[in-house]
């Protein structure tokens, strides 16, 4: 017989009744009936009941045990009787009747329960991750994690991809963040980089010639974290393509995005193929937002023109000064008391604004504080305009056109909880397209790249040089599922002549440009394929699909917010040995240097 | 029409003959015929033959193109004929008559060719790495190392192994080699490690219930390069399960690597499974190494009874002063000229050593130096322990036990070598089992651990407590594969109360190790499962199946020997506001420092 086990924990059934079997696992709960004694034992795959007679020499040990000790026990399986067979645990037909038992290892008095729904506060749970993890829902989410990636793994590898290792250790690269330095002991006064993402990697293996590449790709960034980033690292799912049209991209990642959203995502509903596409503009206009939550109702509208040069003279003005308003429709709401629209004004006064402003359609009339100056023809273009009938009422951003968009976009998502408008149980994914390559900067009027310098602009050189720049697009994408971003994307500006044109446009220096992008510049000499990926989020997908805001849930040891691994001790001081040895001296703040002192 | 291609440069053949399609690709070749030019056109999948004749328009501009442009040509395919079809190219039964032609990429002047067998200088060839990789057989060896990756991954999952992502900013740990350190911004004065290995968190996995753990994980060790390890970076197939045996292990593992190894060796053999267990003891003695290649058909022998008390008198001395005489065949050496004997005398001499004595029996005599002066009942039983037949030779190695093994197994490489006797064409695994746990400083007398203080001694506790400590056995294996250490592995100590016991005969401070290890020996402490696991090599696994014996040849963008990135331009130097963040100074030696004043 196996020194450990002949099954696991969850693998008995009422077929094995008779047979002596052996199983190992920890002490999961005891409850003592006076002459018996049952003990759950739980491994990674289930639970089992086992049970000791009083007779038996084996019961005052591990009566006395505590929880959470690994111990092997032998005996024999035996069918439950029908009022004792517990439905609820798959190994519920039966039980074991322990006959000999072996301690494996011991157990300290526990920090925190491993046999609770309940979590134990963050700084127990993170020190004393080992346990918090032993724990049936983290085990869950653990594992869907890593079903997750390996489906995506499977998905991209049908799709045609070959997964590539690019560098950890490398130059810090142009993604905008801090990058973490590595100190280089071979080369005094030098440091390695850790990636902010393989960009540039995935760019050059396209320049090699490999077609389709994707990685599961770690990434770091020496950012502060926040629930929906960790502080440190994160992985993406990192992947690029030869010879495509921003469509091919779409075409290669949704059914992937698609397939393991319907794979992992139980009952909740996945948006069909293809993912709507959502013009940037577009998306700001209804949405307010170019990650907008699709399973939100609410579409704004703009309506201008109902008040340009009407009676609500505070708009009016306004708009005379270049302002637009935004009208959010409220579904249902005139039936919400005073205070809702209160509640709403003061929120708004919070976010810096002026106030709330609206309109309540309300028994065929138009009603409350604006509507009250608003001439009542203006009043029903309104309703027309944002589609409202009566019982609804709408919302107002009235502000410069960006602002405006923005502003609305925070109430349509407001609204959208207050109201609790959301669609349940959907997975509302959309493709925002068409963003501008350039924008305007309001306080110095010059004109500076929007998000990424290098996408290619469509149109190509000939719009670089004939458009008005504020006018041109480029060939970048974000993926959005349910109000959160997965990813941005691009097809990448592959010709050296259309991005040295663009950075001159944004008023850079093309000669540092050049310089302080060398390895990729370089490349491009010497006949780069067009090319274009995406990288979604790992963590983020994994989130979504364990329904958990929190991204220390779904990573088996994360960092604390304040950087630290407190269950490893890192980040910890270095010897003076290891310092000397990569040229480095300490130079602390003041305070902290007299405490080192 | 895509704008791209409607097929890639390997996908026409002769079925396609009469459509119009669109290929996109790199010119590879170009040869001009004089009223034609043929173009090989390259992509990831193959190459395809264009056709322009002189009449078009595009022959001028395509003839003066560069090679490694980037094209994309839309014309008629056209079936060769039977004298000019080519069995060699998948394509070759067609060819592309060109009618269009779009230049998507100019290529300057190559510092390499693509369209060469040949290599060129390493330091071109990591500069141009984008270039270098567009070459067939580098394009083969990496997407060998993709594939070898990917099924290892399915055959883990298949298993039963998840896998799981472990931190990469973590803690220093106790591997043994140097770690890199990342410091923190957050915490001045503190240090982040780059993990030598997972093997605390893959144990933690194991303590925290996960039982089968598994990751393609990078590793990271700040070692000076050599041809089979990468400065800075490398991967493992890092493993750990739960509630097994050594044997379980094997068993888990075995069917990985004998999958992989059949299905990418081509037609190499590889061993039967379960694959031979040689202990370390006989691996030492009969091969001389623990990391035996048993492509060598040659087995060493002791012959010290045979020289004991003998007419060889140097030997006989020696063996009274403890030293042992190992013989290392040599099939059919009897046939050698004089001058193999004196130039591996040579050999031995600049290894340090006075000499390689030898016996040579040849038409039924035992010649030279030793079988001079040594009985000739005492060569025959050298003969005959051996395994000795008329026509071979035997070299000897007169040393203490552990020298006269070593230098032995270097005799027998060498004569491998020499002598053309390694089985061609196979992969030969083994396992190496039973390593001692401790053994003797033979300076200082005193005990200490042999390999990893971490695995569990055989015979647990009791033999800590009762046998010869030099006795004990360890449950730590190695995987080597035609001579090739994969990766070394143990069945891990989970009790602390065994590993306390072990430090302490090894002469440690147990309250120092339990600091030092804080993390792993707090877990210990909650019931923590018997476990172990191993970690081969994934750069050696595919270096085996690549064939190739210097690592930078599988992996996509390695670093030079000095541990550079020479396109990438890493390390670098960081600004001053970067290194005040981080509460650094640099502390740079004299020669660096003026340079840089």
């Amino acid at each position: 017989m196996h020194p450990y086990r002949t099954h696991t924990c969850g693998e008995l059934r009422s077929a094995h009744a008779g047979q002596t079997v052996r199983l190992s696992g920890w002490v999961h709960r005891k409850r003592d009936h006076g002459q018996l004694l049952f003990v759950d034992l739980r491994d990674h795959f289930g639970i089992t009941q086992c049970v000791l007679d009083i007779s038996s020499p084996l019961f005052a040990e591990i009566e006395r045990a505590r929880n959470e000790l690994v111990v092997t026990v032998t005996g024999e399986v035996v069918a439950r009787s029908a009022e004792t067979v517990n439905p609820n645990l798959p190994t519920g037909e039966v039980e074991l009747r322990v006959q000999a038992f072996e301690l494996d290892s011991r157990a300290e008095q526990l920090p925190l329960q491993v046999n609770s729904e309940e979590d134990a506060g963050e700084e127990t749970r993170l020190r004393y991750r080992f346990l918090d993890l032993r724990r049936e829902k983290m085990q869950k989410k653990l594992l869907l994690r890593s079903q997750v990636i390996s489906s995506i793994r499977r998905r991209m590898i049908e799709q045609g991809f070959h997964e590539f290792q690019t560098p950890i250790l490398t130059a810090d690269s142009p993604e905008g963040a801090r990058a973490y330095l590595v100190p280089s002991r071979v080369h005094p006064g030098k440091f390695y980089a850790l990636p902010q993402a393989p960009q540039m990697f995935k760019q050059l293996l396209m320049i090699a010639g490999f077609d389709k590449y994707f990685q599961i790709a770690p990434c770091f960034r020496d950012e502060d974290g926040r629930a929906d980033r960790s502080p440190g690292e994160f992985y993406q799912l990192d992947f690029e393509m030869s010879f495509v049209t921003q469509e091919d991209v779409f075409a290669a990642i949704e059914p992937v995005l698609h397939g393991v959203f319907e794979e992992f995502g139980g009952d909740r509903k996945v948006t069909a193929l293809p993912f709507p596409r959502i013009a940037f503009d577009e998306a700001m206009l209804k949405y307010g937002s170019d990650k907008p939550d699709l399973r939100n109702p609410i579409v704004i509208a703009d309506v201008s023109e109902a008040f340009r040069g009407g009676g609500f003279g505070i708009f009016a003005k306004l708009i005379e000064q270049g302002a637009t308003v935004r009208a959010i429709p409220a579904p249902g709401a005139a039936a919400q008391p005073r205070s809702f629209f209160d509640k709403l004004n003061a929120w708004a006064q919070g976010e810096g604004k002026p106030g709330l402003g609206y309109i309540v359609f309300d028994g065929g009339e138009a009603k409350g504080p604006i509507a009250r100056n608003l001439e009542p023809e203006r009043c029903e273009q309104i309703k027309q305009a944002a589609g409202l009938s009566d019982g609804d009422a709408v919302f107002f951003a009235c502000d410069k056109p960006m602002a405006a968009a923005t502003f609305a976009g925070a109430v349509r998502t407001r609204l959208g909880q207050d109201l609790d408008l959301l669609t349940k149980d959907v997975f509302e994914f959309c493709w925002i397209v068409d963003y501008p390559l350039f924008e305007l900067d309001e306080e110095t009027g010059t004109v500076e790249f929007s998000h990424n310098p290098f996408s290619m602009p469509q149109g190509g050189l000939e719009a670089l040089e004939t458009q008005d720049p504020l006018t041109i697009k480029a060939y970048q994408y974000d993926i959005v599922c349910n109000g959160v971003e997965l990813s941005s994307g691009a097809i990448r500006n592959h010709r050296p002549d259309i991005m040295a044109k663009a950075f001159e446009i944004a008023g850079y220096d093309v000669a540092e440009v050049e310089k302080r992008f060398a390895g990729l510049f370089q490349a491009l000499q010497y006949g780069a394929p067009p090319h274009g990926g995406s990288a979604p989020g790992i963590d983020r997908i994994v989130m979504l699909l364990a329904d958990e805001p929190n991204i220390r849930e779904v990573i088996a040891f994360p960092m604390n917010q304040r950087a630290e691994d407190l269950l490893m001790q890192a980040p910890a001081e270095a010897t003076p040995e290891r310092l000397r040895e990569l040229h480095l001296r300490l130079a602390l703040p003041p305070r902290k240097a007299e405490e080192t002192a």
